[in-house]
């Protein structure tokens, strides 16, 4: 999906776009279909694989249609019974039974996201790699540490690939325990699964006590297990399954973004200790210049990140009645949008890392230069306690070593429990 | 534009969206290269109307090459200068001379911008229309007022018509003092139009003191002038050019995202004062529905406008530099995205007002048998002081009527300010 | 600390306020202190318990000059050696020796947090013991279920307690995984514990090749024992742990805003379905009113959550260098606030919920005045598929009374777990 | 009001803190009960200064009764009577009469403000002067320009404190035009003046036809004038004034913002262009350090004011019925904490450039160094165009000094205008 907006935009694929979405809403109902069918509530005859009934081509209509009830399922149900009337009329007729257009549409975002965590999660692993090398490639390259713009004391450029490996490690975990947890959403009108158990008790098959209950819950477990999620009570309207996902999203983003400000300030002329990979960042004008673009277009998604975050919590916050009358609806743009932004910057953070160029050497005169600021911690306990004021910034790193080692730990421990 | 994600989204049309972003961009190239034409500075020959060079089919493609450099102008000059290059070798070799990306870039926000406010300024004016003749109509329609959900003293619907239109007139306003201030950035790499003067130095005509830089500032003048827009001086970091249109859009969405929120309330099946006009919030599975829709889509929106105004704003203090490194790259689809929502609320929001329908005999009879409660304070009052207690909600209304004659006033001012 | 600005604040008691926050700081100092001697480091004479040296009152001198070196651990350092210098004058030395100003605020912003989870918890515990009872106790009361304002299917108000308690134990169980991994954040000036080295090897006891970092690494870890916090590699510029903070309580946030929601519904004169704990709720003028004030102040609490866990994800991802230059400043108010708020509101959900009058017959009543609408959807079944159509809303209730056992099973492992 | 959390907070001194919304709160009482009596509604012996009966230390208490109603009105009003009772029972029994608790808090709230706008608006007068005169000085200053963090082509110092300058005139403006606009909130229980007219009718002087109506709207304009503020329609839920003044104050945030982000870039130790005023920013463990703090804690508030101006965005689209039941009550919190860090920052940019030290040599010595990055435009067009290759980063200066003087000449016309 082309954005001329948001340059980078075509490194999400067609995750959780439209044609995505659309998609995922077709196999929800396919998956539902064919559960009443195997649980004997519809005929065998009404089974039929929607998956090719509609395609991209419906998007601009279906889209255009959905103002009027609110949401996409109306004009997409509409298309699907007209498409399968003409070849299976006891599909057209079962099609969405016993479902609401929230069930189709939240079930559909879940399966939408579960794609993006996919590919995210690959990324991070990539990324988990080329930081645990920088990390221990440079465990001896010193530098100036830096705090409040200013010198401080010295570190290594291993202990800073270290911490911003622990930022991709904080996302990693958070997000590898939430992707077995999308939760399928399929509960009827009002999430009682009321029509589903009527369907139950009117087959002849399930008619005594809670039998048309339980039916209906088996329909809705088989459901969500044929589309790779959970099954649970409905969540009409208490959101957590989404906050959850935005607030790990911009984890992630977060983590990125901590990268490149990083080396934006570290690939500014005057320092020059980093640089981007080679062959990016020209300008319109000046044939000299070679941006550092890929974290400058990090740092607009760590911008961006939070905000969606905030929208989706405001919108669970705001959830009321059985379904929200408005907060539902602001959920689907921006966990969409949220989810192809952190998708295009997983893809440019593993291309930052995977180039990045280190110049120790500059790293190294840098600090020797800035030695008797580096230092002047260490000789003024010098001058209380004893010992001899050191001359060279290796001689002041402290624990970085064993830290770095820590890092490195987690980053096996984590690798091998996520495989 | 369809947006799966947004019902609604068609009503904005084209504006602001990719197509006719890219449109704007190539407006601006061909408005400078004039304005360098006519100054002299370029050769006769360089003119040329690049308006049909470029469109919608170039979209994909100008997209997908703008990751390398971080933003849509320098591929869109590749193509530019290619297709140029063969019918026009002096426009290709002069073409963007003395601007740089951003100043396209900015220039076309603006231009985008510019037709967003005119649009929505022309669905203000159908609202204020509106709400000045329900303000009117029910200035005697007695309701019960409500504060902190719960009945308070009577009110007349009138009233709450010309609070509402009090909302819209303040973004009214707002939008009409902002459109001719819209300011064209052009100002080359840094913002000091230096390669302007030298080409205008080189040109042999303006070559003494400061005549290049006047010649220089006359290009940037003539540029924006023939673009609709404003100059100024550059403003490639201080960015309140587009915090203000944020502002100001949010305004209206605020406006109307109140209100959505009476008429959700107000049409609750067991208040039932107001409906939406007919024909739309069907459900997809529960033929009894009418839900207002209409008024569910401008909440949605309303709960997302004060997030993008907020990012503008973020981007604006983290503006740094003479271009800064991502803070201008979130703008671009945050103003796009706020102001085709905006538009898309707007076109709501007229067809909510325009047909909504007042049921003045159920508020009248829900207020007689509030009376008790609606009337308490009166009671209190003549119990201390005097007088008889009043029997009907009518008859303690203050000064509701010179209040809504106040509001009309200040429609029929604004009205006639504003054309 | 009183708060004429947000009405309940005096709830948080001096949860997380500036005279437990300096107290935090004092803690931490003093636990520092304490491992160096007992590390062998500092000499035993250093041992010191500096908790009653600063109190309260010195809160408004040590935040009045916090503005010179931006941060208040450095006028709170002055205090504490002037007032050790009188009574022990090695401790005057010794405090804050190998630790920077950031380690001593950030672990006092974990210890402050810790509290407050701990508060939070509890409160959660007795909601999930009203919501367990309101759950199980109205899981035969029938009510209109409503969905995007209008009537929809049949639903109890025990299926609504329970999806309240959904909302209630997702961020319990968010916030009992959280507070254990509350960690300690100890690393000298740039996050190498380069002066805690130093000193293990000045003094004499921890001389060979990693011996100083070991032994550094101890006192870290010895100290964040005290304190009650995990240790871990420092944080400074990961900001992880604050971020999850922030999304864990507006989690809890986003559960009460929603059930707030609900009350201000049904709470409306015209619905009545549900009333507030009596006692609170009146006016300044109208001797009538019943607000419901504990929902009022829920929602404003809900509302406001969201933009606080968002300022922190912006703080972690415009973190930067070896501690961030503005970015870490603004978390302190952020996350205090945050965090006095989140405990208010867990009180005032308490309260709520322990004191929710629930009209089971106006319930009852209206829907079976809207049987003719909540019974649509079965009717339509019924006409197609044969079978009688329901006269009551009782007869179309779906799987609820299956769904609230499923909730109701969760709350109890979730508590076994918890315990 | 000291504030650990916010360094420097004690610079808003008294402004918009506690004890000055209480005095406010009270001066609406005091000015509406003198307009009553004015207007002979009620007795000359009501009349009565309330202004010395409550004061700092009532504000624990008052706080403490607020959560009850929801407010601190309802408790502040039963201490007036309280107090006034042993003094002046027509006092205490007029005092409110006719207004409701939502006219005294948005009314002192708009008092409060203006006296944080007043003080604004001084730092900003200050401010220009700073910038006007280090844009004059420093208008041959030449520098590199930098564009997405790599040098670009030269500027001068003098354009960049110019284009720092623009920023603080928007805001000015801004301010300047709002302030006077600042509206009463005077409407009684719902906002019809109901109570009061029926005063007016009840005291027998205005008893035909719309006189009380119009004594009533004679009051309440009495008692804005003698507030300083306008009077106008009652505005309970719509509430324009407190975003308009939200969005205005985070405008001058985003000024200094972009200030202190140069500041911090430029006052790096490799390139060390400008320094703060001296005398800041030293460390708890590093002698050397001399962090940028004025910098450090303006880039803290600009990171935090858009967060705010959004929450007060959401309140007013979240506004419903005749007061809404939470999203008035977030206002107040949020729009005091804006207003008096708004003061802080003011305050702070006023030191910061006021003191600002700017290294030109060290500027010019990295603008020759950078020469060949800095002058590659040029070249290139030289090479097209014919023309000599520029040796000096001062020969391509392009039309600085032309813009340099367009900022001076605008804040000559401001100041006068303003004046």
């Amino acid at each position: 999906m082309p954005d001329l907006f948001w340059p980078g935009a075509e490194r999400a694929g067609d995750l959780f776009d439209d044609g995505a979405f659309l998609r995922a809403m077709v196999r929800v109902e396919s998956a539902w279909l064919a559960a009443l069918v195997d649980a004997g509530i519809a005929p065998r005859d009404a089974d039929d694989n929607l998956s090719g009934l509609v395609g991209e081509d419906d998007v601009a209509d279906v889209a255009a249609d959905a103002e009027s009830g609110g949401n996409p399922v109306i004009p997409l149900l509409a298309v699907l019974r007209h498409r399968l009337g003409t070849r299976n009329a006891q599909a057209a007729e079962w099609v969405h039974r016993g479902l609401t257009s929230q069930d189709v549409l939240d079930t559909a975002l879940m399966m939408c996201a579960r794609e993006v965590l996919d590919d995210v999660l690959a990324q991070l692993d990539v990324q988990v790699a080329a930081l645990a090398r920088l990390a221990d490639e440079h465990r001896g390259t010193v530098m100036a540490g830096r705090t409040l713009t200013q010198h401080a004391v010295p570190v290594t450029f291993g202990l800073k690939a270290a911490q911003w490996l622990t930022g991709v490690l904080d996302a990693r975990t958070e997000l590898t325990l939430l992707a077995p947890t999308l939760t399928a959403q399929l509960g009827g009108a009002a999430g009682t699964l009321a029509a589903t158990c009527e369907l139950a008790r009117l087959s002849g098959r399930f008619t005594s006590g809670d039998e048309p209950a339980k039916a209906a819950l088996a329909v809705a477990d088989r459901t969500a297990r044929s589309l790779g999620l959970r099954c649970g009570p409905p969540w009409h309207s208490t959101r957590t399954a989404v906050t959850r996902l935005g607030d790990a999203l911009v984890r992630a983003g977060d983590a990125w973004g901590r990268v490149a400000n990083d080396v934006l300030v570290l690939a500014r002329p005057e320092i020059a200790e980093l640089a981007e990979p080679a062959g990016r960042g020209s300008s319109s004008t000046m044939p000299n210049k070679a941006n550092p673009v890929l974290s400058v277009l990090l740092h607009r998604a760590a911008l961006a990140g939070p905000a969606s975050a905030a929208q989706l919590h405001l919108a669970a916050a705001s959830a009321v009645d059985e379904r929200p009358d408005g907060a539902w609806h602001v959920e689907w743009s921006t966990l969409a949008t949220l989810c192809r932004r952190t998708a295009v910057a997983a893809a440019q953070a593993s291309e930052l890392l995977g180039g990045l160029r280190v110049d120790a050497a500059r790293m190294a005169a840098t600090a020797r230069a800035a030695a008797p600021a580096l230092l002047a911690e260490q000789r003024g306990l010098a001058a209380v306690l004893g010992g001899d004021p050191a001359r060279d910034p290796e001689a002041y790193l402290g624990a970085t070593d064993l830290l770095v080692d820590a890092v490195l730990d987690r980053a096996r421990a984590d690798q091998a429990a996520g495989s």
